[in-house]
C-alpha cells in the first residue's frame, strides 16, 4: 500500500499529472507548532529549476487541508496537497505504446491493464517524493526536538567519489552545514567535480547515476526490534520507495563481505564522559537491527536517469515488434541531488515512528 | 514486531536456548499436501554439523502442532516447534557484563534492560533462521506450483569472488542444480577457492564475511506495488531479518551508480515467442518496484562472523572500564553458507504472499 | 488510525471546519470507471438540509485529485476532497471550556491536551462520514458488479418499530427500494410515524434515537475468517467509527441470548435450486465468522443526539465549578436518518475489502 | 488473520484435536515476571469439568516454550502450547457430511474446500478460548500494575435476569468479587436461578444463551483514537472472537436507542476529589471512541450451545438430500458462564495494547 509507520504514518497519493499531489500524515502530536520555514527550506531542495536540473518549475507550496487548528497540530490526520501546474503537454500516447527503456512504462501496463496513468510517468513521477520531503520535515522538526539530526552527502556520482563521512565521529553540526549546499558534499573539490561531470553528461545526452551517504546523530540506544522490524528493516523498505534507488547497505555494508571479523569487528570502549560506545564504527550504529547509540550510517546506491536524449532501442506493444525510441523533452541528467533530501525524509519518517510519538 | 506478510504470515519465536524455537504460519490453502522431504531436504541446507561449521548438531526436525488435519492443510494457522537440544552451559554472565564486538549484546542490554536472554544469543541467535527456513521450504512449495523457481549462490567469500548468474537467461535448472551443493557456486572453482579460504580462515581463528547473488524466474511481470510496497522494499526488509546482512543491492545495484543511462538501460526486445523481454537486466526483473517479467537478481553482504577465536577489547559493563575479552568455544568462521538457504527462504515467504495465495 | 480495509482501504482526514474533509482510498482496480451519478446519488441520502434535519447545506460535491485518468481509475491511490464552506462562526470558546454532555469535548480535551480543533466538533463531527459514503458508494459499486446489493431501513426511533426484515427471505429488489426514501421504513405507516416522532422531539428542543436494520444479500458463502478478522469482528469494528452507535448485534443478536438452542438453531435444508441453505436465518448469514451465503443481516443501535436545546448540567474546566450548559444552533433531533446511508457504506467498505479486490 | 493488538500483540493457533493449541505474544515488556498463580486462576474459571460444563476434563496447563529467561520475560516473543489430550474418537465423517445446524461446519465445509478439520469443531472450537485466557491473564496483570482492573457477571441467562452493574458507581473490589464465583452475578438469587435453570436446560436436551456485562475501573481518560480505532471498535472486533457472541452493546446500548437525548445525555460534574466525572454513565466511558474516565461498561449476548440432545433437520451434502441429524456426546448446556473469562481477556487485550506497553 501507499502508507509507511505505525504511530507516525504517512500516506502518500497522486500523480505527476493529476489535479493534486499530496499525503495524509496521522500521529503528529496534537498541540505541535509547525516549523513552516524549515519545511520551506526541506522542500526547496529537493525541488526543480535549480541549476543542472530539468526546467520545469514545480509549485511545490503545499496546502494544509486538515490536521491544523489555531497554528497548531490538533490530533487529527494532517492532510495535504501540493497542486500540479505547469503541466506540459506531451503525446503521451506513444509512450503508452512504446515503453522507456528502464522506466516502469511496461509493467505498469502489465499491473493496470494499461490503464495506468502514464502522462508525466503517473504515480512513477519523482514528484511523488515531494509529499515524502513535506511529511519528512515535519517528522524531522519532531526528532529535532529529541536531538536527533539527520544528513546526508552525495558520496559519489559516476566513478567521481567524494570522502566518507567518518562514522564514529559526525557530529550534527556537520550535517547542518551539508543541508544548505546545492551539490552537498563533504570536500569542496568534489562537489566541483560533480558539477562538471554532469554538465558532461548532461550536454552529451545522457545521464548517470550515483551513491547518497546519509547518517543520523542523536538516535538512543536500545531502538528497534530483531528480526522483521529491526531498523535496518524498516529503513531498507522505507529507501526503496525513492524513485532509482537499487542498493542500500549500513555500516560497512558490502565491504564488510570483504573482510576478516578481526579487521571488521567494532570494540566497545568506555568514552570519556563515561558512556559506552565503539571505537569505530563498521557496524553503522545498528547491531541485531537495534541501534547502538552510535550514529547511523547508510549508502543508498542511485541509478542513472532511464530518460536520455540518446535514441534507444525498444518495442511497439501494439504492433509487436522492435521499434527505436527517442524520448523528448530535456530531463535531469542525474536525479541524485534531488533524491538526496528524499533520503533524508524517509529516514525521518521511520525514526520518528520510532522514536518522536508518546506512547499513547 | 515478529511477523512477515499479509496473506501469507509468518510469526517466529524463540531463543537459542528456549524450550524450543518455532513459528506460525497463516494463509496456507486448504489442502495443502505438504512436501515433507523437500522440507526436510530446505532445512539440511542451513543445519549445522556440516563441513567447516559450527560442530553443536541441531536436531532441526520440526514438529507441526496445528494447521494440519488428515494429511493435508486444513486452513488453520500452522504452528510448528524446533526443540532446542544439545545446548551447552557456558557462563553467559561473563557475556552479560562484557559486551562482545559486533554482537548484539550491547544494544539488546539497553533495550530490554538487561533482562535479554543471553544464552547463545537469545533471541539473536542464527539458529532463528531454522523456523524461516522451514516457512521459506512451504512457501517455495506453493511458488513451484506455480512455476516460480528460486536458487541463490555464494558470489563471493573475502576477496575471492564467483562468477555472477546471467541476468538475463538464468533459467530454473541453473537455480535448481545449486540447491544440492555443499558451496553453492556457478564455477567449481570458486567453490574450491571458498573452501580452501574459509578452512585458512578458521586455522587463523578468524572469520570473514561474504555475498549471496539470489534469483527467482517465473515471477510474472506486474507484480508489487509502487511506493512502499513494491518488490525491492518487501524484499529488502525480509533480507535484513538475517542476521549478519548489512546490504542490499538489486539488479546492477552499486554497479549502476557508477554508469551512465546509455550503458545501463535495459532495451526492451520481442522476443522469439512473441512476448515482450529486455535484452539486458541490470534492473534485476523489477521497475518501478513491479515486475517485469524478467529474473529477479539481487545480491546481498553478509558480515564475517562477530565470534572469533582472537582476543578482542570490550569493557565491563559492571566496572565500567576496558578489558579484553576472549571469546570461548567454537564456531562458523563462515556464515555465508548458512545464511544462504535462509536468503531463498525469505524471498520464497515475500513472494508466496504477493502470487501464491487466493484472494480468498 | 484513520484508515479501514486490507486491499480496499479507507483513510478519512478533516474536521467540520478544517479546510476540507475527504479521504484516499487505495486498491480500486485499475480501469474502473466510476459511476459518478450512483455516487451523487448515495452521497444526497446523507447531506443535510432534508426536511426535519439540521439546516447547514453542505456543498459535499466531492473534487478529485487523483487515481483517475482518461475517466477511469488508474491504480494509483483516489485522494478526494470536499470542501467545508458555510461555516457560521461561533462562540467556540465556551464549548472548550465547558463540555457538552455526551459529546467528546471533554474526551479529547483529555486526549489532545487541549489542542482539539473545537469547532463544529472538529474531528468527531458527524460530518466525517460524508468520505465514508463516497468510499462506500465506490464499494458498492464493486459490489454489484459481484451481484452483492446492500440495504437498510429505519428499524425504531424511540419506542416506535418498524417491522423487521424477513431475515432468510430478503432479495436485492426490497433493498434497492429503501435507497429512495427520506425516512427508509418497510411499513409506510412506520415511516409516518418516525416523521411524527421526530418532528414532536424537535419542538420539544430534544432529541431521539434510533436503529438501523442493515441486510446484504448476495454475499458468497465461505467468505470471512476464524477469530478476530470474521465478518462480524470487522463489520463490528468499522460501524463504530459511525458517530452515535454504541451497540450492534447480528441475526438474532440480543434476542438470541433470551432463547433455547431449540428455538434458535437454524435448520438446513435443500433449496429448490438444489443449493443448501438454512430454513430459517437467526445466524445473520454468519457462523463461526464465516459467511454461510445466507442474507447478512444486521442492528445497530444510535443514541439520541447530544446537543439539544434544553439546558443541561455541565462544568467549567477553568473555574473547577458546576455550571449549567446552554447549547446555541440548531441541530438534528434524530440523527437515525442520516446515518443510515454511513451505515450501508462501512458494510460497502468491508466486504468491498473481502470480495471485491482481485489477488492481484 | 489470528493475531490482535499492535504493540502488545496476540496470535492463536490450534484446533480442538491437534497436537495442541497455543499462541504467541508479542510485547510484554522485558523483565516482567509473570504471575503464574494469578494466570492459572484466571484459566481455571474458563475450564471445563466444573458443575454443569461438559465432562471433558481438559488439561491446560500452558507450556511456555519461549519469551521467559530467568524467570521474567526477555522481550522475545512468548509462545506457549497447551496440549491436546483426552481426545475421544467420533464418527466426524457424519459432521463432515451433515453439518450442524448453527455450527460452522457448513460455511468452513465451502470456505476450505471440505479440508477443514472437522474433528471436535476443529478451530472454531471454544477451546481456543483458552489461549486467549492466558494472553488476557498476563493483560490484566499489567494492567493491574496500572491500576485497572476489569470484571464481568452474568447478566442474564435465558428470561432470567441478574441486576446491573451501577455504571457511575462500579469500583474494582466489586469486580474482584465477581472472579471466585461459579456463576458471578451481581444478585445470590440470580446465581441460583441460573444454576436451576441451566439444570433444566440440560434434562430437557437442550441449550440456552445469555448475556455477559463487562466492566473496566480506572481506565485513565483520554485513550483511544476516533473513528476506525476507537475503544469501541477495537473491543467489539476483540469480542466477536469469542464464539457464540453475537451482539456488543456499550452503555445504554440499544436502550439508548429508545431514549430521548435529555433522558440519555450525562451531565458533567465536579466530583468530590476535584476531578471531573459525569454524574450518570450511560455513555459506559467512552465518547467519540475516547475513554472519559468513567467506567468502561458493555454488554454481549452470547447464542445457546448449538449442540443439543434434540434430534433436527439438516442435509447430506453427498447425497444432497434432508436429512436428521442427532449430535451424540455431552455438551454444555449453556456456554455462558465460560465465555465470560473470555470476555475479560478480550477486553484486558485491547487494553494493555493501549495503555500498558512503553513507547518503546
Amino acid at each position: 500500500m501507499f502508507s509507511i509507520g505505525n504511530k507516525f504514518r504517512l500516506t502518500v497519493f497522486g500523480q505527476s499529472h493529476s489535479a493534486a499531489i499530496g499525503g495524509v500524515i496521522e500521529g503528529i502530536p496534537a498541540g505541535t507548532v509547525l516549523d513552516e520555514d524549515a519545511i520551506a527550506r526541506f522542500m526547496a531542495r529537493r525541488a526543480p529549476g535549480q541549476a543542472l536540473t530539468t526546467p520545469r518549475r514545480e509549485n511545490d507550496r503545499p496546502q494544509i487541508l486538515s490536521g491544523v487548528a489555531d497554528g497548531r497540530t490538533c490530533g487529527a490526520p494532517l492532510a495535504f496537497t501540493i497542486e500540479n501546474t505547469n503541466i506540459r503537454s506531451h503525446d503521451y500516447e506513444r509512450i503508452r505504446d512504446v515503453p522507456r527503456p528502464m522506466h516502469s512504462d511496461y509493467a505498469a501496463a502489465i499491473k493496470f491493464g494499461g490503464a495506468n496513468d502514464i502522462r508525466g510517468g503517473g504515480q512513477f513521477s519523482g514528484r511523488l517524493t515531494a509529499p515524502i520531503c513535506f511529511a519528512g520535515a515535519i517528522a524531522a522538526q519532531l526528532l529535532a526536538d529529541r536531538q536527533v539530526t539527520i544528513g546526508a552527502h552525495i558520496s559519489s556520482i559516476g566513478s567521481v567519489e567524494d570522502s566518507r563521512f567518518d562514522p564514529a565521529g559526525v557530529c550534527a553540526a556537520d550535517l547542518r552545514a551539508l543541508s544548505g549546499m546545492e551539490f552537498p558534499a563533504l570536500s569542496d573539490e568534489a562537489g566541483r567535480a560533480f558539477r562538471k561531470l554532469i554538465a558532461e553528461v548532461r550536454d552529451a545526452g545522457d545521464s548517470v547515476g550515483g551513491t547518497v551517504e546519509c547518517a543520523a546523530v542523536g538516535v538512543p540506544a536500545g531502538i528497534g526490534d530483531p528480526m522483521f522490524s529491526g531498523i535496518e528493516n524498516l529503513l531498507a523498505r522505507a529507501l526503496f520507495a525513492i524513485p532509482a534507488i537499487k542498493g542500500v547497505e549500513f555500516g560497512a555494508g558490502f565491504e564488510a563481505a570483504r573482510l576478516r571479523g578481526s579487521d571488521h569487528n567494532d570494540p566497545f570502549e568506555m568514552a570519556a564522559d563515561g558512556s559506552v560506545r565503539t571505537r569505530t564504527n563498521r557496524h553503522g550504529g545498528i547491531l541485531g537491527g537495534i541501534t547502538t547509540g552510535m550514529p547511523l550510517v547508510f549508502r543508498v546506491a542511485i541509478k542513472p536517469t532511464p530518460s536520455i536524449a540518446l535514441e534507444q532501442d525498444s518495442v511497439s506493444l501494439s504492433e509487436r515488434r522492435n521499434v527505436r525510441l527517442a524520448i523528448e523533452g530535456r530531463h535531469d541528467p542525474c536525479i541524485v541531488p534531488r533524491a538526496l533530501p528524499a533520503v533524508e525524509a524517509v529516514t525521518a519518517l521511520v525514526l520518528a515512528d520510532l522514536i518522536a510519538i508518546p506512547a499513547r
